[in-house]
């Protein structure tokens, strides 16, 4: 038997991956040097692609790096030079905050319990922040904050560069990238390729502050500095050897969702939300952990489980299914249920039917 | 025609690896989570393969970055205040020098003609030195330092740390890492694995130094400081989600290089570097570019073509066998022909008659 893998991310395989990965292999794709016109050919139908799918403005930067854990260090070092604000409901939106604190900035934030969203209009950001953090979808609790309240702080703080963390939630979320700065995902969640590839793309603006900063003498790292991935992007390239044979997967899987269209996948993603919502919603066992619905995310469906009985995890693992267990401290009280473009409504019907007879 | 790869990296892929990345795909490797006891049994193995194959003491750390680029960067970040000193003899021993004056500090460097090697009793390493860097292998040109020049330095300055860039020498080299502290490689050389994936191994002393500047309220990164480095590894965890599929196919490379035995890896390669060597002493068209023996490099042989007629690697890949260009100002003037364990002798007998025939 074949397993589901639910979990949010690794998570199930884009079911055209593994067929690229073979391709691929046997076109010497792992072989292939990064500085070869063949690779060019790649980075740069991977970043027209994701222009396209994504709606990005055509002078932003589609840059190459390692994770979306690395991107966070990358927008910080490049867009900082001491005061970054961080909206923190959960592990991931933290972890953004702390990043900023390991690299000596003196970070801000506004910090509600982690499962909650946030009162936008309490907040004040102090004057003299540079950059503002957003994570949109908190993998660790199902808390998506909604892209009009993200843009409305844009709108307001016009002089602030604004980043968005979009790992969980891309390519699902639609995002208004004029008023953005920073926007990163990494490629195994909602593109369903395995880790190993990040994706920043980053604005005009945030490539003045980036220079601004080395003007001043402040370090923005070194091969990884927004100047040194832009030298070598202009040309297609990256300033390392880049993992090579991911992005011709990934560039694959773009062509892929543009022909089946992005609106498909977000109407889908939205319909098969709705079905694991309205069950949890209509369960004596099991609850939404996020209850108001515009804060309830459509790619990462975390529900409280204490109520039903046995291991819930493992009585869908017997069945071929993974889940996610809650992250952290809800490991056992939780359960995460990824819903990307890879899960199909036939997946998350069957998940559905085995939560009943839990 | 499938064409044979000696691009000094990415190069050749060993030969299993196209099926190890099948069979990780099929047992859903690609879709497994880094929180997962599978995940820490694949790290776990693959460091205690990696130890035994290089020879590497148990209370070394193996830790997981995404490319040797990277590691130069977390090297200097960890081990480094102010003061690096550096060999420069080509185009990645001066990377790792300016990945230093990016970060920040203030290194001192002994700097020698490109494809030169180094007079090491000439050479007074200042007192405030904190970390030596050593490009034992230099990609762009050829040039392998001794392995005993560099075992002498790290005895003649045992207050200082070291470090040892082996990106493409190993596992070829045979070092005494008990004098060592961080050496570096990525697998898209002579493990022959797709790019994507570095490794970094790290000496007791080098956490202590990275201790000692966290607690100094310096910034050695964030995800990536060897301390949340280790944090995670003594569990086989790593702090973000890592190239997962690639650190799979790593083990299985290891593992079957523990079963050729690392001898004679290091004996075919010795017996196909010298074959090379004596087609380019002999050659009228050809010839080599480091003269001195003790100076040449076992893996990546490079050749100077400015006598042959017609370009030569265009002439090679129409046979199908694809060699490097010339690094930099010499991509003309040189070739580059990479010599790891994925070639066989009768791949450099094959590429030595089609050079005969130029």
């Amino acid at each position: 038997m074949k397993s589901i893998y639910f979990t949010p991310g690794p998570s199930q395989l884009y079911p055209t991956v593994p067929n690229y990965f073979q391709k691929g292999l046997k076109g010497d794709i792992g072989s292939l040097s990064h500085r070869s016109s063949q690779f060019q050919e790649i980075y740069q139908s991977l970043t027209q692609g994701l222009q396209k799918l994504l709606n990005i403005p055509s002078d932003y930067h589609v840059f190459i790096v390692g994770s979306g854990t690395e991107a966070m260090e990358r927008a910080v070092q490049n867009c900082v030079e001491k005061y970054s604000f961080h909206f923190i409901n959960g592990s991931f939106s933290k972890r953004f905050y702390t990043t900023a604190q390991e690299l000596g900035k003196k970070p801000a934030s506004y910090e509600v319990p982690f499962g909650e969203s946030f009162q936008f209009q309490e907040v004040v950001i102090p004057k003299q922040t540079e950059l503002i953090c957003f994570t949109h979808n908190e993998t660790s609790t199902g808390v998506m904050i909604p892209v009009k309240e993200i843009s409305a702080v844009a709108k307001k703080y016009p002089d602030m560069l604004i980043a968005v963390d979009i790992v969980s939630s891309a390519p699902y979320v639609d995002l208004a990238y004029q008023l953005l700065d920073v926007v990163f995902f990494s490629v195994q969640k909602g593109f369903g390729a395995p880790a190993g590839l990040g994706i920043m793309i980053v604005s005009p603006r945030a490539m003045k502050k980036a220079e601004k900063l080395v003007k001043k003498g402040i370090s923005t790292g070194s091969y990884h500095g927004f100047l040194s991935l832009l030298k070598f992007a202009t040309k297609f390239q990256t300033p390392e050897t880049p993992p090579v044979l991911e992005m011709y997967v990934l560039d694959k899987v773009i062509e892929d969702m543009l022909e089946t269209g992005i609106k498909k996948i977000r109407k889908e993603t939205e319909e098969k939300a709705k079905l694991l919502y309205s069950f949890l919603d209509g369960s004596d066992f099991f609850a939404a952990l996020v209850k108001e619905p515009p804060y309830r995310s459509q790619t990462v469906i975390v529900a409280d489980v204490t109520k039903a009985k046995g291991d819930v995890g493992k009585i869908l693992a017997d069945k071929g299914l993974i889940v996610g267990s809650g992250y952290g401290e809800t490991k056992k009280t939780h359960i995460r249920i990824a819903n990307f473009p890879a899960h199909s409504i036939g997946d998350i019907k069957k998940l559905i039917r085995e939560l009943k007879k839990i």
